[in-house]
This record gives structure tokens, sequence and C-alpha cells, in this order.
């Protein structure tokens, strides 16, 4: 069922940034979201996306708003162009409404979107009055977001976005009996997330055996849980984000396999005689 | 006064899992809530337990619920055996209610209630639609935790769990003249905070004048606060966990005697001629 | 405007301290809030300030609070001599409200407001009935910031504080053609935020063409953003703090120039020809 592109908001706005949780950043942007939505819910998302890393920061983004209620406003800050040229959005899809730089962050929302609506944010009204060179999360993004949540629409905030800048994904390569990806992120475990999704894994291996290469290491098979190998077994396991992951039982294969994002993954069919 | 086995919930849940802080796990569960409560209100106690350590989880929850309202509902999730047989469970002791994986994480809790109840978590009713192997966090606890604080009964999530798993707590040894315990948790500002209650220490030690031995250094007496000692010095003290814990005032007593989670601590009477 | 020194309370609490996020201490002391006034809306503005750094917490709290609307209440927990014979106190200023020992902690806030009124924290009625020796945080500073913003008026804390505690700050020194500062933070980005506000630079070098020496490294001019330089590259900037930060576009300044708090900066006029 295609979601609507006027969801009425429900007061929710995430928070996703790489400002971290050392200083007050994130605060005072919550301080300017309720000075205009004083009864906003909000939520953290992460503030602890690898400074200025794009990529993560919409890996992470795409795979978490589907699990909030239509109608919430995701508000997501990775900026390393802020006071340049770049260009700011809102966007409308998937029954949620996000506000961002125009750099690529929202791409895997796009992408999955059947239809959406973007426009630039162009309307000072909904800005605060003095807007700094350095913190447009706080200046343009929060009372942005906090306006949406409250019921402004899309187009008072500017003019339509025709073709919002979009981010080239590493996708896998599918040969005829492997799938070559790498990893996409590294997560706080040390969990290594691929760009292999379930969806090209099982039109490749459904009912097959395969083993997992990576780092020199092989994985024979698929596991269902991290309990289902002994402690410190290496595993391939589709996990929540549905990405095949590679894990390490109770450790952290990350260190373990000196992993990161980019480490290629292939996964290869096994001939059983 | 024993507490109601039956509180009637406040809508507060508190959230303590080994989930850190930089992915959007932590983010995901809240959106689960928010989609079954709107109108819950969700409080933090701590994401940084260490991977996997049941009983750093168990002891920090245990120090923490009964600082809430009656009728809390806490969410705590330190769950290696994710997506194997163990059970989940939720559990109603202290005039709390709480949700876990059933695997330990609640002993303290059900050491020091009077009575309790205990359920395993069944009825997929209150699960999100599709389970993964790897996240129940999401797709049951965090369903679950909401339902119960919406007013959703013990009973109705499934069978009467008669025995939970209960883990084995280190307790001190008391010989005639010392105490010997150790350190249960290191806290961020590198206080040792050790398995001597109060109860013990006052049982044994009331009125007597006494030393306390750690990592070869010895410690003499008990201070009442931080500052009654000079800058760097390692004091005992009783804080707010009501343990003995050893600390250095304005430093950090974990690096600087390079202790950790089980070092030992012995308490002895001091004979004064 | 000179603002109100009896604001009605907003219901917003802001929690500022350096208890880390790895312990549940800023969970109980919202545990404690929500208790007295289960509708008080609670956000963090960091809990990451260097153990027992009285003059970051100072910057930090000062950098934030007017960003918040007016009404609220902020509880700032730096508290080195807990337990000593050190103070509690509550302040109204800047049209909000503030619980803090008393310790230079509000210096900032003090300095900025024309006018201001303080009490000691002495009413036992409005703290926990027990009191620790080594966690006011909970005892005293989250019980009264509840009842502060549910409507408590300041007079019946306590007796009035004719002096609150103050701290020197360090201030730039000017001479004919330099200022001559230093680093008072250094942020998440590694941005190394001086203490020359925009007010001393304007005053000295407005139309000017200027340079800045940090670390034997000389950077010529301002910048307008951080995209205004090429990658790699340290720049010299008015950002959000209104102060002279030195950061690295798409790095890390303090790293990269090994400075930290107390580094010095001068800024030089530059002779053109």
């Amino acid at each position: 069922m295609p979601k609507s592109l006027d969801p009425p908001p429900n007061g929710i706005i995430t928070l996703l940034t790489d400002f971290g949780m050392q200083d007050p950043f994130v605060g005072v942007m919550k301080g300017v979201i309720l000075g205009i939505g004083r009864d906003c819910t909000l939520v953290d998302l992460t503030h602890e996306i690898p400074p200025q890393n794009i990529v993560a920061g919409m890996f992470l983004l795409n795979a978490s708003v589907t699990y909030f209620p239509e109608g919430t406003v995701h508000l997501a800050v990775v900026d390393p162009g802020v006071g340049s040229e770049r260009k700011a959005i809102a966007v409308s899809a998937l029954g949620h409404l996000f506000v961002a730089p125009d750099n690529g962050l929202l791409t895997g929302i796009i992408h999955r979107a059947d239809e959406y609506r973007a426009v630039y944010l162009e309307n000072p009204h909904f800005f605060l009055n003095s807007i700094s060179q350095s913190f447009h999360g706080r200046d343009i993004f929060a009372p942005v977001a906090a306006h949406l949540a409250c019921g402004t629409s899309l187009h008072a905030l500017g003019s339509s976005c025709e073709a919002p800048v979009l981010l080239e994904v590493p996708t896998p390569t599918v040969t005829s009996d492997t799938i070559l990806g790498e990893v996409l992120y590294v997560d706080h475990f040390g969990n290594l997330i691929t760009n292999i999704s379930r969806t090209i894994y099982d039109a490749k291996f459904t009912g097959k055996q395969i083993r997992v290469e990576i780092c020199g290491q092989e994985i024979p098979g698929l596991s269902s849980c991290y309990a289902a190998v002994d402690p410190g077994t290496l595993l391939a396991i589709f996990t929540s984000f549905d990405r095949l992951e590679i894990a390490q039982r109770d450790g952290n294969a990350g260190r373990a396999l000196d992993a990161e994002i980019g480490t290629q993954v292939r996964v290869c069919s096994v001939v059983v005689y």
C-alpha cells in the first residue's frame, strides 16, 4: 500500500546527526524545537555517525524510519557543506517527513519510495532570526522540523525540488555462482553489515548450500542466530537490518578480522557431491 | 510495606541495554513503543552495559529502579542468547514491572522482592508481526513493554513462570576480623563498587577502626565524602549504591590501582593500643 | 529587554553533568524528577563534561540556555566538592531558573544577567528523605529542579545568597595590534573554541586584514564557512558559539595541532602594502 504524501504529523521528531554526545549541540536543537512545538516528543536515533560520513548516516536513517508511526518527522544532519552553496530540503515519503541538507543523506529513503515530494527550505519565516554559517541544525533544520511537526505544510517552506542530490550506493556484483559485496557499516558489537540484501541473496541461493569468504577466512553456511555457533566462532546471518551480516559469537568480528567499511565479502555456492 | 504486584502503570518506561549509542537500535525500540503507546515517557537508564555482561546489567538495574515512581515499566535487554531457546519473561515485583530475557538479568530484583509474579512472553498478539532472530529488543521486548505501560495485564502475555533463571552473585567472605569481597562494577569516574554492602559492614565493624586493602595498597578508615581527603588520595566510602566503594579524589581509582571487575578487596579491623 | 526574575516555569528541565552515559546516574535523577513532576519534559544538554571540570561545564551551559524557551529549569552538576561544606544554590536569571552546586558553575550566567536572584538550598522538604554524601544530583538537585518546574518559588527553598561563588575566567589580552587569547574548549569535531568573542574581535579588527597564529602555524584571514577552504586546510571562523574557532576542514584541528584547553591563540593585524 503506497503511503500518503500528506501524513498528518504525529508530533514525534527523531534526530540523527554526527554531532556526538560530548557537546550540547543536540540539546540546543531540542531547545529550539520545544520553543516552537512545546508538546513534540523527541527521540534520538543516533548522534554518533562518523563525522561527515553521509553514507553511514543514509544507511542508518533508512534502516530505522519505518519502525516509527506514520507522520513522524525525521531530522537528519550530517552536513560537511554547511554554510556553502549546498541547499537544504524537506521531503515527504513513505508516510514520513524528512528534513536534511540536500547532500544525498536521504538517498535511501528516496530510492525506496514509490513516490515522494521534495521542497527547498527557502522561507526564512520558519528559521531562527539569526542564521550562523556553521550550525544550520540549530538555525534552520530544528525550527523547520518543529513547524512540520506542528502542521506546517511542505509547500509553505519553499519551491519544489525536482532532483534532490542522490549518492551512488555500492551494489553487489552477481556472477554465475557468487555474489561479491562489501561491508557498509560496522555496528557497536563489531558486527559487519554488508550491502547484500536478503532479496539479492534469495534470488541467487535459495535452497542451495553456500560459504562466505571475508579477509581470507571461510564461513560455512548461514546461521539462524548468534547462539547457534560456539563462542568465538565467526558466523554469517541475516539480521534485523535484513542484510547479510558477519558476526563473531560473544566477540567482535570487526576487530577479529580487522575488517572495516568497504571490506569485500564473497558468497559462493558450494557443490555437494 | 510490601509493594503491590498489580501496580497501575504510570506510563513511564525505562530502557537498559548493552546496545551502545552508536547505532539506532535504541531509537528504533522507542519508535516501536511510541507506535503502541504514543503518550509513554521514555527514560534511558544506560545503554553502555559491557556487551553480553548480564551481571553488570543486573547490578545497575537493581541499583536504579526504586528511584522511579511505582508502576514504572523497566525494559532490560542484555541478551547473548537471542534467537536460541532462552525464554523471555515479564515480572511484577517491588511495585514495578520488568520485561527481559530469562537469563538472570532480573536476579537482583527477584532476590529483593518479598513476593513477585513472573510470566513467559508467549502471546504473539503483543509482538511485532515479523520476529527477527537477532533483535528481540525491537520485535518482542519493546512492544510488550509498551502494552504493559498501556495497561495490559501480566497474565495476558503468557503462562506463569515458576522458576526464572537466577545468577549466582559473588558474596563476601566474613571471617573473625575481616571481610573479603570483590569489585562488582567500575563506574564512569573509575570508582570501584564492591559487593560489600553497608549491612554486612555494619554488622561486623560498627564503632571499630578498620583499614581497607586492595591491589597491595592500604587505605586507613572510611571517609565521609570525596572532599575529605587530599586530591589524588585513595579513599574508602559508602556511596549512593550503599556499597563499599574505593575512589581516588579528583582521580580515577580503577586506573590508579589497575583494578577491574573481580579485583579482591579486604576490610580488616585495626587493633588500637 | 531585561528578562523576568519570576518566569512562570514551562515544565522543561535540562540536565548538564559530568556523570557520563555509562552509569545509570542520569537515569536515576530523571526517575526522581518524574516522581515529583510526572509531566516534566527532560532534555539532556550533555553528560560528558570532563570529570570535575567546572570551567568547561560553565562554558557549555552558558552557550546553551538561551536557545530554550523562557521558564526552563537548568539542572547542572559538576561537583567535586559534593559532601563537603560547599553550598548548593538556585538562581533566577535571564528568564530561566538554575540549580547547581555553589562552586562557580553558574559564573557565565551571572555575569551575563543584568539582574539575578539566588538562594541557598536549605529546606529539606524539597530534598529526598535520605541524603547521601556522594550523590546530591539525585538527593537534592533533581528534586529541587522538579519542584521549581512545578511552580515552587525560589524563596521557599532557603535564605538569600548574596554572593554566589564566581570563577575567574581567562580573558584575552589586547595590545596595539594583537589579541592574545586561549583555547577554552575542544568540541567533538576537534574544533578549538577560544575565549576571543566576536565583540572583542570586531572592536579591534573590523575591516582590517588579520592572520591567526596557533602552535607555530599561521592561518591567513577569517573564513565564512568550513567549506570555504580545501579539505585538510586549517581555518579561523566565528561559529555558533560567537567565538573565534580554529578548525580543520573535514578534519580534527585539536589532533592536527596537538592543541588543548589553554593553548595560546594570537590574532595579528596584517599590514597591506
